[in-house]
């Protein structure tokens, strides 16, 4: 039967892909076996310390795996019921493709020795382990794989509604493979940014940012939904597409957040920091004000506190507070979260009536403006004392002498991280494009995704009209 | 631009408010200021201790945290989809605003010195904390302020479908700044009830009873929702008004009970308690045995084995055995259980049937019914020995010496609170309907909060009839 | 009938061709099995170790609770929108019956001592428990109750839209209180399999195997739902039932694949244990192979990258690494999950177009068919020195020495198992069937459970059609 000769060539290709590996590893296998007790016997002396931080670290990374459930709901609540299906795929595989690739080839780069500051060279697949780093190390892959997979998951939102489902398979396993870790190695690997003494303790930067670059970069190279602007007369008019599911869209507000306290505070990569509850501290503050600044511009500008905006205000003083969460004090934390619940209205509203770049659920200006906005609030507002290099003394705007060029450094890392992402990622959307695999036929997209990419229909039995 | 100015004068609003209190804290910089080698110093005996309680804690926060999206579920589920929006953004904003009004006022009311055992007065915004105690302030801050939120989500529901979005944020910044930081000072920040020797473990007078008198109080003054009591032949018929998804209800259920596994256990606020398991477990008998003893109820009654009586049974267990949890064992826990879930099937029916107080998800009912039912059932059901002062020796079913008298302050403490917040409320509540102010008009009622409150449709694109 | 010679012959050719292994086990006879009470008693003297213990377990326990939700809203995304208060009711009361019978008898039977190695015999009710013991006991209880309600709850998708609520909740409570904890004792409660050395870490046979066992004997025994499979000129017609919301059911699948963060790492028992987060490594990639690899192996024989298939493949790649998680190396791992995503979708079909047994949600192919998977590669991929017994020097594939006779003892775990759990469920079941009490009317069934058995609309408001 035909059938039955898919599935076996499916499992050929499958298995066939990764049994040298396996065999691989098994000829490393000196290298990496080891007895339990070889390893309880080498982490014993200092095991209730390591122990803290192996579950702090565990429990961490599954509140930050959880944030891929609330991206989809995210993205999902807030566009149309017929892409429900692909949008729910884009963030399953994500993960999945992307974990996977992370694990052969990203982490390795991002964490592996190097020598000139550009990217790592060993640990691929985690051969090559010396046992008594192994603990250690499948701890540290399993907190990295997560943030990973929150750079990859960001652009999806950017790219809604109109990207194919396999160019979005390729996008992820390239970013999560090369343009995430490299961009991450400069900076938490120990790359040249890192050298330079830049601060982003859990990524507005490293996260945020590169994955704000790729949205903008993928919504660019697109190009806006079929009916977002159309031209009458001469004159550009914007619609709004309403989302589908606001209780959706807002439980997957509560999961980010929730899953927030795994992201920032875990940072601490260290389970004995006295500063854990600090830095859950400074994200409360830092995501309520946010929210409150948005719904209040939303509601001085638009005449109604605003669903969306005030989520996506929560969102963006997230952000924002990632990067100065532990460098900065509470009063602070609320400043920075009003600046960018102010800033991602105006964002919004910018990229959307003035630069028409289409950015379905808002990516744009949650993960890439605010990642920006809360890389540089770590040189403004630092307190004294508890950074190392030029921010030292604290602050810019505690007068803390070298701050001005902790800035600059901040800056920097801004551009060059910026620079890396929209060529990498602008080659690749660029090519796709070119070879015609990027974007869904135009009779696809106004059908919608689920129906022509899954044969699938979200809400089977249940009306719903979404062409516009 | 006109926009512009907006949104000017809005970031000059927000910062200008927030500025001050900066600058504030950089003047008493001396006192706040502090190296991360000198905390890593102060806290290094003890590390290993204080890392476990400080992981514990702030892990128990986060799910504490996630009940925000529960409390938002289940009052979603059970109202009507034109109100959706509004509802999400009540759940949203509470949480917002109330976390930085108890962040400005409220901790330092509840836990800051006092004399009188009335209310705190330091600590205001985190001020003037020495830095040898800054990281366990800042634990029991973000520890605490997840219960005063849930305590002002509470009363969301009672007050759903009807309140004035304004409204609700001025009762919500009213709770958290005031209402519930003093009512909470007398029994867990050292007043004058827990001087009497009153025990609340985890809160169901502290934080259930005080959002379900200030509910009560809401639904009273707002009154019923049109069309909810009809005279008819000069009888009063009682109509239900069915919710319009009970999977986002009882999503909202297992999401709460998930969270309460934080609000209990951690509740021991000592990770190095070996009674953690056991408060887990009083937990998890408590809500199953209110969930089956409220759906055998409703089978017996209504002939039916009802979804919403059971949902709201299980969360009644939970409220019940919130204050006992550390003091009974487990079959007690099971009876407490047993008889919350029972006493919220009477309760629902007699306030709907019988008061005819409109409160559309049952809030009366779960939280401030079985709050008190727990608060008392701690005199009666204490473990011998499990407890200090007049229950020492174990609660009335015991016979424990001097459990009567525990019994009274147990009661004491219900009464005295519930005057304490129905008073307080009343007067917000009074005030803020005499001035036209708290209840949308009939017109908006009938359309929908979401689309006059918001400009909001919640299912775009769905056909939803919700009127009634 | 030719359906349970169908289901006969599968069974037969699944597990027969390991029963001579299975003998080659009984000569290699002696392994070495270390108990529980040993591994306490090295654990014993320091109480801070015994602090991270406590905290991690009950952190675990709580996220495989949530999984509960997760199990409610894949059931309920993958059916039609009438069943869905039904299934809700189901998967909360499964929860609440179910630990109240595992405290008051389960738990006994299961961890308590004996002698015969069968079933235990004490600590019912958690009654004469040693003072001394008692912290650690209800650590335990309420680590193990999470797992008793995740086998029981895996059956509410294979029975799912035409079972009486009543019959669904007298096989919970009989599930609970006795088929799972006599299973669970003889591999994890000291019992006959554990002396013989069976490996089963966190339950691929302990928990989905009994859960998938008792879904196939419910799911042949009610026979399939109207509609599912009809007669035209002779020929069995098998028809696709679509669910009604493929968002819940992918919420679903993330709040599962979080919950087994808890379920997989916690299970070593240990909080000290630095193999967690290779656990937590290995869970991942299992589970992101699983999905790979089934989303590839629809896509190539059914054209689309089908959704319901790869969320199957997650959950698949989740079960199957669920008993090796512990023993395997990374690159199994990725293997592991690959197999299980090509069986589950192998599975499914098979038992839907081949067997013509109805199973709504694909319980059986991810649970019972991956559980075995899992319990099997246990000893073909066991790394050298990770476990004890015939597995010590390395599992079939590592040519280590009496790996042959673990993989029969693996294998002989399954089939006694399936046997007792085919049986009492099949009288259980039975019995219920002949009284006529197991199945609605034709006639519930056609309109919807949720009017007939709940007196419930789950979407009140909105027009559904889902008679098919």
């Amino acid at each position: 039967m035909k059938k039955r000769l898919f599935v076996i060539a499916a499992i050929a290709l499958l298995l066939g892909v990764f049994m040298p590996s396996f065999i691989a590893a098994q000829d490393a296998g000196d290298a990496v076996s080891y007895t339990k007790a070889e390893v309880d016997g080498l982490l014993e002396a200092k095991a209730t310390t390591d122990s803290t931080t192996m579950i702090w670290m565990v429990v961490g990374a599954a509140l930050v795996f959880l944030m891929q459930a609330g991206f989809a709901l995210v993205e999902v609540g807030l566009t149309r019921a017929k892409n429900t299906a692909n949008i729910l795929m884009k963030n399953l595989m994500d993960f999945c493709l992307g974990s996977l690739a992370f694990f052969f080839i990203g982490f390795g780069l991002m964490y592996g020795a190097d020598k000139a500051g550009i990217f790592g060279t060993d640990q691929f697949a985690m051969l090559g382990i010396d046992p008594a780093d192994w603990a250690g190390k499948m701890r540290d892959w399993f907190f990295q794989v997560v943030f990973a997979a929150t750079a990859a998951t960001i652009v999806s939102g950017a790219v809604a509604e109109r990207i194919k489902f396999k160019s979005y398979l390729i996008y992820t396993v390239f970013l999560s493979a090369l343009v995430y870790p490299v961009g991450g190695h400069w900076i938490w690997g120990g790359g040249w940014l890192a050298n330079l003494g830049m601060h982003d303790f859990a990524g507005s930067t490293v996260v945020h940012s590169i994955g704000g670059w790729a949205g903008l970069m993928g919504a660019i190279i697109l190009g806006p939904r079929i009916g977002k602007y159309i031209e009458v007369d001469g004159k550009t008019v914007v619609r709004a597409i309403p989302g589908h599911n606001l209780t959706f869209a807002m439980l997957g507000v509560f999961l980010l957040w929730f899953g927030w306290y795994g992201f920032n505070p875990a940072s601490t990569l260290n389970g004995n920091d006295p500063m854990i509850a600090h830095v859950a501290v400074t994200t409360t503050l830092g995501a309520a004000a946010g929210a409150a600044a948005a719904m209040a511009t939303a509601w001085a500008w638009f005449k109604k506190p605003d669903v969306s905006m005030s989520m996506n205000g929560a969102l963006a003083g997230l952000v924002a507070i990632t990067a100065p969460c532990y460098a900065v004090d509470p009063i602070p934390a609320v400043i920075i979260g009003l600046v960018a619940g102010v800033l991602v209205v105006l964002s919004v509203e910018f990229f959307d009536k003035v630069l028409h770049i289409d950015d379905p659920v808002g990516a744009i200006s949650v993960h890439l403006v605010n990642g920006i906005w809360g890389t540089l609030a770590v040189a403004l507002f630092a307190a004294p004392g508890r950074l190392s290099g030029n921010l030292e003394n604290g602050g810019v705007f505690f007068g803390g002498e070298g701050s001005l060029a902790g800035l600059g450094v901040q800056a920097l890392g801004v551009v060059a991280v910026g620079a890396w992402v929209c060529v990498t990622m602008g080659v690749l959307f660029g090519i796709l494009k070119a070879v015609g695999f990027l974007r869904v036929s135009k009779k696809e997209e106004l059908q919608g995704l689920d129906i022509n990419e899954h044969g699938a229909d979200a809400y089977h039995g249940f009306q719903h009209f979404s062409n516009m």
